[in-house]
C-alpha cells in the first residue's frame, strides 16, 4: 500500500518547505521536492494543496480513565484534588475501554499520533484493565505506551510533616508488582502493533526506594520507558527534603532511575541544580502547563530547561486536571506561558520551536525516537495533515502560527499513524464515534455527583502548606 | 413577537435553576419556574433539555481590525511587537467592515453578545472607518461599543528613557480629535441599535493630559464610556515613574478621568495602593490573559483586585496579541492562570465567579449593567443558549466547569441580542459567513509580508529594558 501525498507544505527540520511524501507500507520511504514524484496506479494519491503536514505531536502525559472525571473535580491543589479524584475513580472495565477510546479520539483530532497512558489499573483486575486500554488504542489506531501507576506507600506518606489520617488503602508489595508488571510486557508490549508497556511508578511520594529501582531494572531489561510524576507540587518539594534530606532529582539519580528512556511528568519545583543534573542524564521533562495552572502547581522552569540542554515535551494530564483533551491547548499555552518568567523574549518559544518539543521531544520522552517525529525517509508515518483553509485558520499568514497560537478547531483532515490512516475529512475512521459519545452520555448519569471539596486531609494540608 | 425558552437549566444569580423564560421584543419578560409558563399560538417555542443558558459574555477589549493580522506578528514585548503592527494594519474601508464581522461571528460563537472594539480608524477618514465597522456590526447582530483610538503623541512618548528615532507619525491635536468625536457621536451612537460610541485615548503614554480630560469631559456629557490601556507593561510603569514622578493610576485620577464609566485594559503593573485607589472609583478592569501571556506583558493582579472589590471583565484584545477571537478560551485563562500568584486555594476563581466576570463585569465595563449580564425580567435579551449534548461537553457532569475550564467547540446552540435571534444550530443567521471566509481568505493574500522581527526602536528598549 502506498501513499503519495503531493505538493504540500510540510516541517523539514526547523522550516516548511512544499514538498513531495510517499508512504509505503507503515514507513515514510521518500520525501522529495514538490512534483518531483510521479504518480503511479496503485498509490492512494493525496492533494496537498492549502494543507499544512506536520508530525505526530505525542501527548507525553495523561491518565485516560480520568475522561470520567471531566468537569467534575474542583480547583484544588493537588493533594487535596487527589483525595477528590480517589473517591469518583471508575471501577467498570468498559469505561477503560471508553476512556481509551475518547483519550485517543481527542488526540488524533488534535494533531496527535501517540500518547503516554500513565494508567490507573483497577487493583486486582490490573490485566483485564491494561487489556480494555489495549482494545480502546488498537480499535482506534493510536500509538500508545501504557505505563500503569505503581505504588506501594500509603495516600497519607505522600504529604509533607506526616499525616495522621487512617488509610484505606493497603498498597502492594514491591515483588508483586514487578511480578505483575512482567506479566504485563509479556502480554501487551506490541510495537508492531504500536502498544508499548512502561513502567509508571506514581512519583517518589508514593513509591518506596526499591520499586523505584526494581521499575528501573525492568527498564533497562526490556528498554522500556520509564514515566514518573516528579516534583509536581511544592509540597512534594518539601516532602524530598524531608524524607531524603536533598532534592528528589538527586534521589532519583543516585538510585539510578536516571537515564534516556526516563521521562519525568510536570517537573514545577526544579532548582537550577535539578535542572543541570537532569541535563546530564538525557532524560525528557514533560509539561503540563494546563494542568499545572488548573491545579495551581506553578510555573515549570521550561525556559531553564531548554537552556540547559533538557529535552521537553508537552502533555495534557488526564481530564481531571484539564478538563479537556486537546494538545493544541496544551501547547499554546506551553508557548506563551514561560514570556512571565524571563523578560528577554529572546528567550521566548517559537512555535516552530514549540512544534519541536511536541513531536521530537514528544518521541523522545516516549522513548521512540528513532521511529517517530520527524518527517523523513525510514521514519514511521505518523504523520497529521492540516487545512489551511479552515475558517479557524484564516487569514492565510503564517500556517505553524496560526496552528500555535491560534484557536484551530476541526483543522485534522487527515492523520496516518504507522502507515495507517485513520483520520479523513476531520473524522476519526476506525471507530464508531457515535457510540463513544453514547456511552459517555449513559454511563456519565452514574458518575455525577456532588463535588466533595472538603476532604478530611485538608485541615492538614493547610497547616503545612499555608501557615508559614 | 415572543419566544419562550422551556425547562432550561439557567443562570439565576450564582446557581444553575431551570427555569422558564420568556422574551416579549427586546426584553427579558419573564423567568419562572420550569413548567409554569403555558405556550401561546404566537410564540416561538424553543425546549431547554440537555441546554444551558447563560447571559451573553461581553468581550470587554479588542481591536477589529487586526483580525487581518492573526498569525502574522511575531512574539515581542508590546513595545516592539506595535511596531511591526503599524507596518501591517490593514487600510480599505472593506477590510474594517470584515473585520468587524469576523470579530462579531467569533465573539457570538464563543457565548458574547456584546464587544467593545478599541478601534483603530483611518487617519483622514475617521467618519468612513467607524461607518464600516457599525455596518459590520449591524449586519451581523451584534452589540458593539466603538472607541476609537485617539492619541496626540508620537510612538516614541511611549517608551521610557526618551527615544531619538525620526517619527513618521503626526498626531493630531486635541481639539480636532475631541470635534472628531462629537461628530462621531452625533453621527452613529444608537443605543436602539445595539451601537455605541465610546471614548478611547490609547493611553497615558501615547496622550496629553489635554486629551485624557478631553475625552473624560465628554464621556461626562454624553454618558459614554470611557476605556484607555492602563499599565500594561513594565515599560509603561516606568515610563509614569519619568513622566510624573508617581504611577499612572494616581495621575489618571488626578485628572479625574476615573469613574464608574471608566474601563481600563490590562492593568498588569499595578501596586496594592493603585488597587486600592482603583477600588475607590467603581472603575472596571479588563483582563486579558491570553494576550499578556503572548506579549509577555505580565501576570495582572485579579486576585488582589477581586478581594479589594473592584470589577473584572475579560477581554480577548486584538487578534495580533491573540490569534484567536474566542471568548471562552481568554475565560478559561484568565480562570487558571491566577492559582500561581496565590496558594491559598480559597482565593481561586471558580467557574461560576468567571461567569459572573464574564457577564455583569463586562457589562459593567461597557457602561451597560442596566440593560444586560443578567437573566432577569426586565433586561434586554443578550442571551445565550449552550448545547449539553455536545461531544465537548462529555461527559454530564458540571455544566459551568464543562464550559469554562473544558475546551468547549461548536456548542453555542442559539444566541439572542436584544431580543433578535443571531445564532441558530451554531451557525450565524445574519450575515453569509461563506463571504466573510472569501474575503478574509483572498485579501490576506495581499498582506502575507515577511516578519519584521527587527525594528529600528530594538536597541533602545534592550538597552532601557533589559540591561538591569
Amino acid at each position: 500500500m502506498q501513499t503519495l501525498i503531493q505538493s504540500v507544505l510540510a516541517l523539514q527540520g526547523d522550516a516548511l518547505q512544499t514538498v513531495d511524501v510517499l508512504l509505503a507500507d507503515r514507513h515514510i520511504h521518500t520525501v522529495a521536492p514538490a512534483g518531483t514524484l510521479s504518480t503511479e496506479a496503485h498509490q492512494h494519491v493525496v492533494a496537498g494543496q492549502d494543507k499544512l503536514l506536520l508530525p505526530g505531536f505525542v501527548n507525553g502525559h495523561t491518565h485516560s480513565s480520568q475522561v470520567w472525571q471531566r468537569g467534575l473535580i474542583p480547583q484544588l491543589p493537588l493533594e487535596l484534588w487527589l483525595a477528590n479524584v480517589f473517591d469518583s475513580t471508575p471501577q467498570q472495565l468498559n469505561q477503560f475501554y471508553w476512556g481509551a477510546v475518547s483519550t485517543a479520539v481527542d488526540t488524533l483530532l488534535s494533531g496527535g499520533t501517540c500518547l503516554m497512558d500513565h494508567a490507573y489499573v483497577i487493583p486486582g483486575q490490573e490485566m483485564e484493565t491494561v487489556d480494555a486500554l489495549v482494545r480502546g488504542y488498537r480499535t482506534v489506531g493510536i500509538r500508545a505506551v501504557i505505563a500503569p501507576l505503581l505504588m506501594d506507600l500509603p495516600f497519607a506518606a505522600g504529604l509533607p510533616s506526616g499525616c495522621l489520617l487512617p488509610q484505606a488503602d493497603s498498597p502492594r508489595s514491591v515483588a508483586h508488582l514487578l511480578a505483575l508488571m512482567e506479566a504485563l510486557i509479556a502480554e501487551f508490549h506490541d510495537p508492531d502493533q504500536g502498544i508499548y508497556i512502561g513502567l509508571g511508578p506514581t512519583g517518589f511520594h508514593r513509591c518506596s526506594d526499591s520499586l523505584l529501582q526494581g521499575c528501573s531494572e525492568l527498564s533497562h531489561r526490556y528498554q522500556l520507558c520509564y514515566h514518573t510524576h516528579l516534583l509536581e507540587t511544592r509540597a512534594q518539594q518539601r516532602l524530598a527534603q524531608e524524607r531524603y534530606g536533598h532534592s528528589a532529582v538527586r534521589h532519583f539519580h543516585d538510585l539510578g532511575c536516571l537515564g534516556p528512556r526516563t521521562s519525568l511528568a510536570h517537573a514545577v519545583w526544579l532548582d537550577d541544580a535539578d535542572i543541570e543534573l537532569l541535563a546530564t542524564t538525557g532524560a525528557t521533562v514533560v509539561h503540563n502547563p494546563v494542568s499545572n495552572l488548573r491545579l495551581g502547581s506553578g510555573l515549570a522552569p521550561i525556559l531553564k530547561c531548554l537552556r540547559a540542554g533538557l529535552t521537553v515535551a508537552f502533555g495534557c494530564d488526564g481530564a481531571a486536571s484539564n478538563d479537556a483533551q486537546n494538545l493544541l491547548e496544551a501547547i499554546k499555552l506551553g508557548t506563551i506561558l514561560h514570556t512571565v518568567t524571563d523578560a528577554d523574549y529572546q528567550h521566548w518559544l517559537t512555535p516552530a520551536q514549540a512544534v519541536e518539543l511536541a513531536t521530537v521531544g514528544g518521541a523522545k520522552g516516549v522513548n521512540l525516537s528513532d521511529c517517530t517525529g520527524m518527517i523523513t525517509a525510514g521514519f514511521e508515518a505518523d504523520l497529521v495533515l492540516y487545512n489551511l483553509n479552515h475558517p479557524s485558520m484564516l487569514p492565510c499568514t503564517d500556517p505553524l502560527q496560526l496552528l500555535v497560537l491560534g484557536r484551530p478547531t476541526d483543522v485534522v483532515d487527515a492523520v496516518w499513524v504507522q502507515g495507517r490512516q485513520v483520520v479523513g475529512q476531520n473524522e476519526v475512521l476506525t471507530v464508531d464515534i457515535a457510540a463513544l459519545h453514547h456511552a459517555l452520555r449513559q454511563s456519565s448519569l452514574n458518575l455525577r455527583h456532588p463535588q466533595t471539596q472538603h476532604h478530611a486531609v485538608e485541615p492538614h494540608y493547610r497547616d503545612v502548606m499555608l501557615s508559614s
